[in-house]
């Protein structure tokens, strides 16, 4: 059961000052629990995903047994939850992006069936102002999606927490390890950056029925730095310092976006689902 | 006057074969054309753009001259034309992310003022169908912004051809040059990526009143690769062959809009132009 659980851990530093500075720096981390059982003992595609601020009274192993204890009723649910310092739970998010089909379409590699299994989450990627943060929160293929960063970003977002299990491999081939990787990070990044937000990804790693997941947990700031990322495979905790004046800095200045946004031309992203063909179509050329 | 134009030259691979491989394989090319003339003679903070695709009856300068003609005549918009093999002018883009402010604000460094001289532009990121491709524009500060490459993506993009005249520095200090190359290359890389589209990025690169600018010219796979970069300053061009199957697999799997976008989600990116703070509080933390 445990090994279900990716931790993204995140602490505010202490001792450090006045009132300014308990908001300017906090301490994030970012925990990789890859699988220690068998594979047999999974259900792929996915389980929940938990978050755990582990600052209750009750200490982190209380908060565990409790947030477990929700998710096993849950278990259909892709989820996340913050729980605050004092133990409670403050929010909770259910997946918007589900990658994969419904049913099996080819015979070629593996599928990913969590449009069988899973419901679309009911609710817009929420921001929550708890611990002198504003922070939200996402799920594995949300973090390819710029809509997801930039609704949070419109509700002046400081920090995504992230987790994701995604493979190494693409199962309809052609894609090697070190440009998936690629693809995870540059989403990251660029929602960070665009966003003015620092971003918190959580791999989990090691197997889930002998596919091999990626890894690659980092802390993304908004400058779109990677300013901390694991180094392995294996279980790893990663930390940065996470000024939050990064993300006003932006937030005043490119990414002011009662300033620069133009939402008369944004129209199709949300008048349209698939793409359609250029209606201006030229063949003298 | 020639010293205020960006080429961004794209010419089709020949002798490759049938019709399916003249629909894969593109030469792709950019050109990067400091300034020569001295900065007085120059008009900050930007001048028209104008794209060349130089397979005319008449020759690249025939074309550019025409072009020129065409552009001295709305030296006020900020404004790229795509010219087919004919020599004809398929579409025009004008601007819509605008930057800068319209009045001085501060005293700090210096100010960009494409809000005071400009329009924002009135036709949303517009995609023709016009010498094999599906082609769009963004000019400058467009490429930060996520919505300006969705918004063409859900035309099946398949080249987002792009000019940019970015300083070095922030005029608000505190950027180091290569966090402003990470900001000018992860915005399109994950444009590119999540749009399933090649990009042409086309800087201008010495001078402008003193203010340097960045160059970094580049062209980027669908994969979010860049395949091409440009390696100084000077006047340089690089090529990349485009192969358009790579936007016909990311179209149809993992940015297979039909299947993955959830619009009733992204309502507030249109609904809403500014951030607005959380409506989820909790201060119990």
């Amino acid at each position: 059961m445990p090994e279900t659980v990716r931790h993204g851990a995140y602490r505010r530093a202490d001792g450090r000052g006045g009132e300014a500075m308990r908001r300017r720096a906090l301490m994030l981390g970012a925990v990789v629990a890859p699988l220690a059982l068998p594979a047999t003992a999974q259900a792929y595609p996915t389980r929940p995903v938990t978050l755990v601020v582990p600052f209750a009274s009750g200490g982190p192993t209380d908060i565990l047994a409790r947030i477990m204890a929700d998710a096993l009723g849950e278990r259909l649910g892709t989820r996340m939850v913050v729980v605050n310092r004092a133990g409670r739970i403050v929010g909770k998010y259910r997946k918007i992006h589900l990658p994969g089909r419904a049913h099996k379409e080819t015979s070629v590699g593996w599928h990913n069936f969590e449009k069988r299994y899973f419901e679309v989450g009911d609710r817009a990627w929420p921001v929550w102002r708890t611990m002198g943060v504003n922070m939200g929160m996402m799920i594995c293929n949300d973090r390819r999606w710029p809509e997801a960063y930039r609704v949070m970003g419109l509700q002046t977002v400081e920090l995504i927490a992230l987790g994701y299990n995604s493979s190494i491999a693409n199962a309809l081939g052609g894609e090697p390890p070190e440009i998936r990787m690629l693809h995870n990070h540059i989403s990251m990044q660029a929602g960070a950056y665009q966003n003015a937000t620092w971003v918190c990804g959580a791999a989990k790693s090691g197997d889930e029925e002998g596919i091999p997941l990626m890894g690659g947990s980092c802390i993304i700031a908004p400058t779109g730095q990677i300013v901390a990322l694991a180094s392995r495979l294996g279980p790893e905790v990663i930390t940065a310092e996470c000024d939050l004046g990064l993300c006003d800095f932006y937030k005043r200045t490119m990414f002011d976006f009662a300033a620069h946004r133009r939402p008369e031309h944004y129209r199709s992203i949300i008048e349209r689902t698939g793409a359609e063909p250029p209606s201006l179509v030229d063949e003298t050329g």
